[in-house]
């Protein structure tokens, strides 16, 4: 049978495609495929573990699709034919399209290492049963080992010592946790909250073996150390899903991606890629970048979704600008466009400048976080390049007025004259808003250096 | 005795001028000549009453100026000579400048009813020894009616609602509390959000006299009603203070401000003016508009402050976009930029959209509150006129994407595809974000009547 819009994962680059694609072309049938019947928030996983009761909470609901109007199959692609516009599924039915999107995600990446197969080794998976049953697992362990100190890492790390005793530790391979991430000041800030809260952190290491007997009893550094554990978690990231479209003919890029245009379009006419399995290109040198946000993918989504039959909305802003926060401990951190590590990595020459002042003014009102902001700017033009950022709650929308900066060029001097809404129970004195004097610092640096 | 800078005022406008110029030209002697000693911050004065456990905690602190190295002179200016560039003391003393910055604020104004001077019945000054006294009356009163339902009656009646078992009544002349800041059905939310804290509220009602012997004991309404009360507080706005500049002969505007170009000069060329007292235009007209809020003060105040030896930063956005921010009970409000109120009062051409969604994801996480955000659009252009928005906290810097957002001109279109940061425990899912949700209805709404 034909329908006009095919899609395939259910993941939130899926769904938004679906509900977009629906909405703007309501005249078109929607069929979103998916490999997962009980699909979760991916993001929301750490939080599965103790601070939701109950893990169904986290489930990713069919109802918004429902309601929409989008059909729903759920089964596996196992191939796709371009020159016929059909998919074919495991169960053996084929489908036709109109036009197709991938939005096949990535899959957990697995350290090739001796041990990994053993009971007791958890990755991440995208379903409410193999998340329950990690679940399950960590509210028992005592010893949990995590390979990998980034975003899942450290959440998972943070999560698990909020609500058990469990001996918990880290092993990055790199200097510092979330470097990815963060420049240096704020991996150290994010080290100590969790070293507060008696996490075990082994930077510089890399995991040699996985021992023990069927299941899983130690984790064994390179160098011999041996740190027993009755659970190891893998959060080393992971790399698009491909398989159908490698196998279709469809261009993979260098980076493991399927390539995509400006609009999401793979070299074949009628077929789009968007999300985790999409390439994406650096917001400043469009560079292919390892970039795997639902936000970035969600963006992509409603510009396929829209697109779909035509360029009705252009593009104006092209390129990821890996913008993302967390929280650790107490602290909420966030990040968007370059570090100054990346920065550097790109050959851009930077200013940097730091301003810190309490998200309440004055700052004894009760509830007041300490909120500190870095901006990375360019050193010729003042255009913000990326902003770094730790703090309260708020945080996590104070982010999004750097990520909307920097997506519109905005320069310090244009933020430094910004004009902010501020209250004394919600946000920064105007007196000392740190985005703003964070800003004031970066011109003072460019005058200096323009003497 | 010569300086370089004479800032005439102690608020955030003069603070910040002074500041800034300090920063920008160190080598310049700046002074700063303040009326009030113990000068408090102006947006927090409400939270003295019962979230400050002492309301010196308000106090707004010389340290900062003092550590920049800006001489302070308590002292009433009560004469300006623009011809001999001077300044008059009431001590007598006088004393010269280079360059003058007017910051002399705004002052309460107060309703021409009988009654008026009464002890009991107090307005807003900002002095720590005045609103002590306000503090103590107010925690002692059993019955106060507050005289204005814009933003400082309704914190005012919040906080002391908060606080204590008093009567709190409210007096509004209006259809609605806050109606100069958001459409109806914010306006309704905030009076639903009083009422559930016992606050009793008079809308379409003047007051007609203020009644007792010497000391306060009822107010009475136009038509006759009486309310008893202890305490009578006139929160209906205030008016620049403009009397130095006036005496001096500088251009007054028909709004009775300082009349100010784009760079915050008055047309004599050495004197400046800064905040409540300078000339405010409309962001999208042009037009004089009585906005009186610090965070516009102190973006007028870096303006002047770095500009005060000629022009070295390019003001690219000019006029006022009205950003606020305020929480009462335990919902916070924001706006920004145009209510479809103001757009129709300007004969603009707009639509609008709303969306919401929780500010957690999954929205049954722990301290989730629902947001809600209204986006006001320009009907052809796509053009970000305004939005407004009800929440939890993090709605205090929500709304400054907007702010940003209007600044920078960004269209709904460039909105709907914006990237964003977003996580489980400090925002809204990036697949129901109220802010790009709001802007895909407004798209929506826009292509419907494109055809």
């Amino acid at each position: 049978m034909e329908r006009d819009v095919i899609i395939i994962g259910g993941g939130p680059a899926g769904m938004i495609t679906a509900l977009t694609a629906k909405g703007v072309y309501p005249e078109k049938s929607v069929c979103l495929v998916k490999e997962i019947g009980d699909g979760v928030i991916p993001c929301a996983i750490p939080y599965m573990i103790h601070t939701m009761s109950d893990p169904d909470q986290n489930k990713m609901g069919d109802m918004p699709l429902e309601n929409a109007g989008v059909e729903i199959i759920v089964g596996k692609a196992v191939a796709l034919d371009t020159e016929a516009s059909s998919v074919s599924l495991e169960s053996g039915e084929v489908i036709f399209y109109e036009r197709l999107v991938l939005a096949t995600g990535n899959k957990a990446a697995l350290p090739p290492i001796p041990g990994i197969e053993k009971t007791g080794v958890f990755s991440i998976e995208k379903s409410l049963s193999a998340m329950s049953a990690l679940r399950n697992e960590a509210r028992k362990a005592k010893r949990i080992v995590i390979l990998g100190g980034g975003f899942i890492g450290a959440e998972f790390a943070d999560e698990l010592a909020r609500g058990s005793d469990a001996e918990i530790h880290i092993v990055e391979k790199l200097p510092k946790l979330m470097e990815a991430a963060f420049d240096d000041e704020f991996c150290d800030q994010i080290t100590s909250e969790l070293s507060r809260s008696g996490v075990i952190i082994h930077t510089d290491k890399r995991a040699f073996s996985i021992d023990g007997g069927i299941k899983a009893e130690s984790v064994t550094l390179e160098g011999g150390k041996k740190i027993p554990a009755d659970m190891v978690l893998i959060g080393i990231g992971g790399k698009p899903n491909t398989a159908l479209a490698e196998r279709a003919g469809l261009r993979i890029t260098d980076g493991g991606s399927i390539w995509v245009d400006s609009y999401m379009r793979t070299g074949v006419s009628n077929v789009f890629a968007v999300g985790d399995c999409a390439l994406k290109r650096d917001f400043f040198t469009r560079h292919e970048v390892p970039i795997w946000l639902a936000s970035t993918a969600t963006a992509e989504a409603r510009i396929a979704g829209t697109n779909i039959y035509g360029i009705r909305v252009l593009r104006r802003i092209q390129g990821t600008i890996a913008a993302f926060s967390t929280r650790i401990g107490n602290v909420s951190f966030a990040s968007a466009g370059f570090t100054s590590r990346m920065a550097d990595d790109e050959k851009f020459r930077w200013v940097s400048a730091t301003a810190s002042a309490p998200d309440r003014h004055p700052g004894t009102l009760p509830g007041a976080s300490e909120v500190r902001v870095k901006l990375v700017v360019a050193e010729r033009s003042g255009i913000i390049l990326g902003g770094q950022m730790s703090g309260g709650v708020s945080v996590g929308e104070l982010i999004n007025i750097v990520a909307l900066a920097i997506q519109k060029e905005v320069t310090v001097s244009e933020l430094d004259m910004m004009q902010i809404a501020t209250h004394p129970l919600l946000t920064s004195s105007p007196t000392v808003y740190p985005l703003i004097n964070a800003a004031q610092q970066a011109l003072a640096k460019l005058r200096a250096g323009a003497k």
